[in-house]
């Protein structure tokens, strides 16, 4: 989806990479252990002097020598927003990997906000932490360079945006376990299958619905853009979305629910309408949550490896902070399934097309 | 429960902090500057010594004078385990009353032990942060020595042990909660019910079925050993033991289930031996999590403020940090609340005895 950075861009770049810190400071007019102060995130540095001297180190493309022994057993871990039910999920994986490498995990929430505020970056930096680890959120430009400056690494899990061609990242298929959804119910005979969306900004929201429309067309059913409609990833909006979609006349007799919560949402507005699941309607999430499994009727779903995810993703950024660092590949999807459970049946007969 | 600590001993201890750190060292026959990276935790001491100095600055009862400047901004949040779903709940909690404090909280768990390892106070040590908090989960002898000497302040939120008189700590009303659940059953009209406790070796699980005890006896209603039984907290452990007690040939009509996700256990015991909620069985649970709302039947279950629990503990470990420190209260205890939905409902006539 992404075009990938020209080569010539990042060869510049590189080549770009040899100020050294006597330098900066020399630029900057100031000492070179100022320039340290500002490395560290230490407080006593002017506002403008600091300003300044970001400034050089950004334009510069300074790089601080990685130096195993200063840094602080951390790992930072930065949600867009904690309340998600899979933060835990993520949270684990992460804590696994670090626990094993002798680390401790610093959590932090961008508190809505798709990238964290400055202060965060200021603090990472002060703090040196083995790397970062950003889950459904993503960095400035500022913040990337100031990162980078300081030799901290680090990844993005399930990308929200689009985070450009060489940051590392952690994702899993979320197109072909929309597809797989959406196939599924396709496969039981359903013809008017609806989906609730995650909100439109996250990539991984685009493409599971994307996933959904191509198992319709391949199908050879058509893609009714009034069964489509738009939630947030949480309950709620599974609920009130579902009341949507439910009360219209030409209702439809399965939906992709596009995670779990929003799928536990849509139980809720089956049960006020009276619409028992699967008999009238079949429904399928996203995620595999625990609680997937202990809802009535237990949720048909597409897992997504959440804790393998964090490990892989909390793995990859202690990688990209060696020296002798051994993995290549920087962007990876793992794989999504299928969990068929008790949530979806074939359409009831005579009732397929009537409302 | 337990009795407080006597005063003299407490005027004994204070009365002894009054060694040097020079003291320390000459006893030791180290350097100051040694004794100050054991302090610090720093790696370049010979762990021989490390433990002759740990020991005399428990002996000595030493306590750092408070230096907030040299403070790192964090609190140290360590779980039992992060498998529990209300694991969210606290972290949410400490996390906004960090984020306001402009401090990161850095995460630990202790791996199902119910004390964290050596190596987690050893790096507590060294990165020096504002305080701990402590969910579910106790420290040793020697892990509070080592805070207390190094002034770092903690407080312990629902304890699972008895953490002594003189230990701050957090909780609910875990009693009072177990007397209203089974009050409510009882007001409903039923006389055999059912108790899933969790691990009895938390001091939460042991007040919650005194309290269904209590709400039993003073009812004059006959407490069958029998129908108690011990899970674990977990789901898993709901649907075993509610297995158990579904299938005895006198089985209650309803079940106090200890905590909501024995409670979900127990929704799929009762849905695989083919009991409806709440006609042919009534369920109450405990904490309220956000899934209590969105099983089907929503759950009838006992509030516990998690997230008001977990902010009051971070404000009390930053507070208790202060050389100007207000609060005096340093046990606190939230009042839980009975939340009514759809789980519970009279027994149903003349099934009130027969199995």
């Amino acid at each position: 989806m992404t075009s990938p950075q020209p080569a010539e861009t990042r060869t510049q770049k590189r080549s770009a990479q040899t100020a050294t810190l006597a330098e900066i400071a020399r630029e900057a007019g100031v000492s070179a252990p100022t320039v340290s102060k500002v490395l560290n995130g230490r407080a006593d540095v002017a506002p403008s002097t600091r300003a300044r001297v970001e400034e050089l180190l950004r334009t510069h493309g300074y790089r601080r020598r990685r130096a195993e022994s200063t840094r602080s057993p951390l790992i930072d871990l930065v949600f867009h927003e904690l309340e998600s039910a899979w933060a835990m999920e993520v949270i684990r994986g992460v804590e696994n990997v670090a626990r094993d490498a002798g680390l401790s995990v610093v959590l932090s929430e961008s508190a809505g906000r798709l990238t964290p505020g400055r202060t965060w970056a200021d603090q990472v930096a002060a703090r040196r932490p083995h790397g970062v680890i950003l889950v459904l959120s993503g960095l400035d430009e500022s913040q990337r360079a100031l990162l980078t400056s300081r030799s901290i690494p680090f990844v993005v899990m399930d990308p929200a945006g689009d985070p450009g061609a060489d940051v590392p990242s952690i994702g899993a298929t979320n197109w072909q376990g929309g597809l797989a959804a959406t196939r599924h119910l396709v496969d039981l005979g359903h013809t008017r299958i609806g989906a609730i969306s995650g909100p439109t900004r996250m990539m991984c929201s685009r493409a599971r619905v994307d996933g959904y429309r191509a198992a319709l067309e391949t199908a050879g059913l058509p893609v009714d853009p009034g069964l489509i409609v738009t939630g947030d990833f949480h309950h709620e909006a599974g609920y009130r979305q579902g009341l949507e979609l439910l009360r219209r006349p030409d209702r439809p007799t399965a939906v992709f629910a596009g995670n779990d919560l929003q799928a536990l949402g849509l139980y809720e507005a089956a049960r006020e309408l009276g619409l028992r699941i699967p008999h009238d309607l079949s429904v399928v999430g996203f995620d595999d949550l625990p609680v997937a499994r202990w809802v009535g009727p237990p949720l048909t779903t597409v897992r997504q490896p959440l804790m393998e995810m964090a490990e892989a993703a909390a793995r990859l950024v202690l990688d990209l902070g060696r020296e002798d660092r051994s993995s290549t590949a920087t962007r990876v999807e793992l794989a999504t399934s299928l969990e068929v459970r008790s949530s979806t049946a074939p359409p009831r007969e005579g009732r397929d097309v009537a409302g």
